[in-house]
């Protein structure tokens, strides 16, 4: 029912099937009200593009004519919409008052009845910071309330509300009881009162130990929320649905959406928006026009939910969001709290993206992608020689064309390994051209934390390794040392340091020497003299990509690795029957994955292999275990060469 | 000529008198090809609310029918334009090709005979990182033109370049002798090869140390700046005019511009942009029309415009320009410069804003408003007692409430001044309603350079005062101590203790015991308890503003002042005659200003004195004291109540 097509760390470009269409995630439902269109949804449809629309079974069930025509002729008709349409159940009204007078059957069954697509159960709304008893009684409910739903849903997509106030153990209980249950879609609620309030770093906690339960296969609904200053954010956080009556409701209010905050009409002086409303009236002429200003809001939202796309297109969704969490302090705050969830979200970041990687405050620094490289290089790197260590200050890049001259005058002189202490972490010489080391930007000038991450992070490389003689070039006492130093120089193939160095730090400790071999045979560039293909004898063992500096897995080299390496490592194991198809070439489906390797990354190269170890392509995976294990939909891994029976 | 009606910073809306009418700034001048109209100016004006163009008067020099034409019927009628016309000189082609074939004397008087509103003198392009030899001599030879220029433009308004490469010195000394020549606009020029670069925070030295020896009453226009990244930026620095072909160049290689960087239209899976011509268009179609991509840049640039009008309006241009400067690494570097000239940038920095101070990142607290305040403290601030000081964590605002019981008991016990440690800075309890102080926003949590900051700046105020003993609330061990101490309670009016660290922190050291007499009489706020007004006897001293926490100085407070403070602290001294004037309640037009304390600041309360020292009116300034001397044209303080003859 649901499957995607792109994306970045949690963030995906998906779709989702519906009795009324497919829709494309991330997505923006705009909530009507029954009792008062504002817009009609046609025109939504017609104006912003909309595809998808919320509205709320409760407020109709309370309302004899529109319950009456909703049941007569449908949710469709009564709205005048015939895309698909998503109903609430009156959870949110059971916050604001207190209690609703109806049950979650009554409320589920009227849904499936007025043929809604997607449909909420009654979840008990879990208030921010209420105690943890009266929390745990709400998700217990909220449980057995989800079951009761889907013992009555009939075809109805049936969304399953994810509650636990602000604790991060029930929200993870929660989502993963939810994800036995049979509901198709997870809707985390309770969260409006944190927004309200600009409590985004709660907000984090709350999405993120929900996600941690959730089965990653289901498509993610967040609540309430509507303001595009946390569309690209909570889209990191793998949010896929979003809404929100805010577009209206601000509107009212005289206040118009930003993906930057919110702005009063009354307080522009400048009209300083050219959405199609706003490039036809001035200020003045907007504060008088409650509805231009609601499809001011509208249009805002729908503009950022593909600039959310697109930056998962670029692979830019990190920096869009570090962009956006510089527009509010409360925002930084849920930027800073990322850090505290880097090991999950590291499963799920790519080992290579299509845009380079820019440093915009030391938040950078904790991305999954950093720290990832940081980690892997302690666990899989193996220095040329452990006796002496040149360590040289960030320079541009590469390094080494940077520090050129120093590398063969030091090599002339000692046998020494060579270490730049850069700001994304040490980088050894050998892996100067790896992704995102080469591919990134940074500022001229660090900050203190920036500053001591660096040296942190080169002091406990060094210690990992254990190095004799350590000689930092910024210190010329330390530089006379390489004088006195009792070590002679070793004549060593810089190509071959470098494809093993790079084949650890990608496919795992062993694989360079396992791959690259003394007499491997390298084809270089004609134009930059670079490596682009490794050879032995005449099998083609990788490619090195110039775009990433990384390499691309070959059929021969993956049977290199696949003797190497015992299961289920880099493997992606595929039923005996669908693996014949990968032979041909054929990609690997979700669904015929049975396991997988847990270290396995969106972007990895990894060997398939059928339930009997017999590698029958190589690939690239798009996505980590827990998703190749729960999709029953999508690709899990591009094949690139099938390997015939042999 | 030109003058100003709002500002942040060196940020400023203006407006700049011409032949074919004002103005307004800052503004974008887009390019005219006079051989290719790409976008006719006339349509332009219509699609965009172009009101001011340029175009190049060399290469209209050059062709023989332009030139003809122009000659013979004037430029304005060449473009069919009617709003105001800049022209360029061949400068930008003279670093292009080398040399051109005309002289300064030759394109000036060109430039005037075609009706120019504003033309441009050849000034000598300093490319940046040039010898320095070779930059005095571009310098020297710029400013001879600029002279020769000065003389033959007629009614012409002249813009003289200003040039230096990237030499500080030779900028500043550039600017100051320009400002010396009767010229009328400082164009600050040599600077397209940093912007193609992306070397913003050269491109920050450049602007600065020119506009250190600027006359600031001369609008300054940046040649060639016409990204919309840097405007924000650029317009903090005191630039209020930017011209560029960049929207037709960037279209014709593909390139759509935003505020946040550069995207090639190929790259755009999504259509992420809703301007009047990208929301009919899709990536596809707009691929294939350079113009409309030209028209996208050009309502990307304008938009900009406006959004820094708007941040200026409500005083938040440097939350606008952190923010824009978290788009680029580079960007980020340019940001980290400018506090290298915070001690300039201050002394044009209001001391109150209508927005709130949002911290973005750590370079939030190397503003010019939060470097002043933690100097102003060391200078200005006298604590009730020295003996004993209560330091405090940060905590929400104001701190008086969210300390109020510790504060109680404490007094109870001990004659003890209180500090909180904040992120701004050290705030003592006195002030803690202070703009901006309790207008403020922080995160949660905090980088390193942001916690060293604090604590240096806190260590720096304590060292400053001499406290006998210093009690951290947080260390259990320091806060046994307070049983210890051998100090009794001391009875504090808390009113007046605030009254008069506000009036010496706004006012000047001394200004507080001036103005505060213990038994000077209070009005409060029925609602909120909080002191509006303060008198003596039936004299009407001062108000407190509830929206940033300040003092309104009444005329009866500016006599007390007048006589406390010797001439010219707080003083702006204007003319005799026009005195009289500013006693009826009469604006000071800068042009009547004959001195003025140089410690003034937009914002500031000053006491309006006659060339005698009369006190005529008090009043809030609106300029600091160079523009005031500078100025010949605007309101340099707009007084609230003048003082009559006694």
């Amino acid at each position: 029912m649901f499957e995607f097509k792109s994306r970045d760390g949690l963030g995906r470009i998906g779709v989702l099937e519906t009795k009324h269409g497919p829709v494309e995630t991330p997505n923006l439902l705009p909530v009507i009200n029954p009792n008062q269109l504002m817009i009609p949804p046609k025109e939504m449809s017609k104006k912003f593009g909309t595809s998808i629309i919320i509205t709320n079974a409760y407020i109709i069930s309370k309302k004899a004519d529109l319950k009456e025509r909703a049941l007569s002729e449908g949710v469709h008709s009564l709205l005048d919409f015939d895309g698909p349409i998503m109903t609430d159940s009156g959870t949110f009204q059971s916050h604001v008052y207190g209690e609703v007078p109806v049950t979650n059957e009554e409320i589920v069954a009227f849904q499936r009845d007025i043929g809604t697509d997607i449909g909420s159960i009654l979840d008990v709304f879990s208030e921010p910071f209420a105690s943890k008893e009266k929390t745990k009684k709400a998700v217990e409910e909220t449980l057995e309330r989800a079951v009761a739903a889907s013992e009555i849903k009939g075809k109805m997509i049936l969304a399953g509300g994810i509650q636990g106030s602000t604790y991060p153990d029930l929200r993870e209980e929660c989502a993963s009881k939810m994800s036995e249950i049979r509901i198709d879609i997870s809707a985390i609620g309770g969260v409006v009162p944190l927004m309200e309030n600009y409590q985004f770093s709660a907000l984090v906690d709350v999405v993120l130990s929900s996600k941690k339960g959730l089965d990653p296969s289901r498509p993610v609904h967040l609540y309430g929320a509507g303001h595009p200053m946390i569309f690209a954010l909570a889209t990191l956080l793998g949010c896929d649905m979003f809404d929100s009556s805010s577009y209206a409701k601000y509107a009212k209010d005289g206040r118009m959406m930003f993906p930057d905050g919110t702005r009063r009409v009354k307080d522009l002086a400048h009209q300083i928006c050219h959405c199609p409303v706003c490039s036809d009236l001035t200020p003045e002429e907007l504060k008088e026009d409650e509805v231009a200003i609601a499809e001011h809001n509208l249009h805002i939202c729908y503009n950022e939910i593909r600039m959310v796309k697109q930056a998962i297109h670029e692979g830019s969704l990190w920096e869009l969001v570090e962009r956006r969490c510089s527009s509010h302090p409360d925002m930084l705050s849920a930027l800073r709290k990322l850090k505290e969830y880097w090991e999950y979200l590291e499963r799920f970041e790519s080992t290579s993206k299509r845009s380079s990687f820019y440093f915009t405050s030391v938040e950078s620094l904790y991305r999954p992608l950093i720290m990832r490289y940081n980690s892997r290089l302690l666990e899989r790197y193996s220095p040329p020689t452990k006796k002496l260590v040149v360590v040289f200050p960030e320079a541009s890049k590469p390094y080494s064309r940077s520090y050129v001259e120093e590398l063969k005058d030091i090599s002339s002189m000692v046998d020494s390994a060579f270490l730049v202490e850069s700001v994304l972490g040490p980088v050894p010489i050998e892996l100067d051209e790896m992704y995102p080391l080469a591919q990134s930007l940074v500022p001229e000038t660090l900050d203190v934390e920036t500053q001591n991450l660096m040296k942190d992070r080169t002091a406990e490389f060094l210690r990992n390794i254990g190095f004799e003689n350590i000689v930092h070039w910024t210190d010329e006492e330390s530089k006379k040392k390489l004088g006195e130093l009792d070590t002679k120089p070793v004549e060593r193939n810089m190509d071959i340091l470098r494809l093993r160095a790079l084949a650890d730090m990608q496919f795992g400790k062993g694989a360079g020497e396992a791959l690259i071999a003394e007499d491997v045979h390298l084809v270089k560039s004609k134009r930059t003299g670079k490596i682009r293909n490794v050879l032995f004898g005449d099998k083609h063992l990788l490619s090195l990509r110039a775009r990433d500096g990384m390499f691309t897995l070959r059929a021969e080299g993956a049977k290199v690795l696949h003797d190497e390496f015992p299961s289920p490592r880099m493997r992606v194991i595929v039923e005996n029957e669908p693996g014949q198809f990968n032979r041909e070439g054929k990609n690997v489906f979700a669904k015929f994955v049975k396991e997988c390797d847990e270290g396995i990354r969106p972007r990895d190269e990894v060997l398939v292999v059928n339930e009997d170890d017999e590698l029958v392509a190589v690939a690239r995976a798009l996505m980590n275990r827990e998703e190749m294990l729960s999709f029953s939909r999508g690709i899990a891994a591009r094949v690139r060469e099938g390997i015939p029976e042999s």
